[in-house]
């Protein structure tokens, strides 16, 4: 079965304090050479029937409206095979 | 330049209120035909260099020690390549 995945993440010109607290944390724990962390939310969605075009659709109004906040994230919906 | 792309999810058998709070909250939006929702988290990081096996080896660690809960969540690693 196929599930639809939402990548919701905080807009590039928008501050990402948690990436940023991430990104401080790294060296105190001896991890180099990362030059940039952001954090977002990664939403897994199951269907009861087939994954369709007007399924899509539908995540795509999820996603604006109750999943991400327009103003501030970005998302991207995918189909993604279940193992 | 690639990006690596840490996506960390609640194991199946954990509870994920956040997930249960958007299942219950999608047919009052009138979105119907969702089944099950799952909530975690995305991080991408990038590097001042090559992503090769020895960063991916890192980044290992990292979601182990830092950006997951290995008690609770399960971690993918992967490698993105950027538009």
């Amino acid at each position: 079965m196929p599930r639809v995945v939402v990548d919701v993440m905080p807009k590039p010109e928008i501050l990402d304090p948690q990436g940023k607290a991430v990104l401080g944390a790294l060296p105190r724990l001896g991890f180099q050479g990362v030059t940039d962390v952001r954090q977002g939310k990664r939403f897994e969605l199951e269907f009861d029937g087939d994954v369709d075009d007007a399924v899509l659709a539908e995540v795509e109004k999820m996603a604006e409206t109750l999943l991400s906040n327009p103003v501030i994230e970005n998302y991207v919906v995918r189909v993604e095979e279940t193992a």
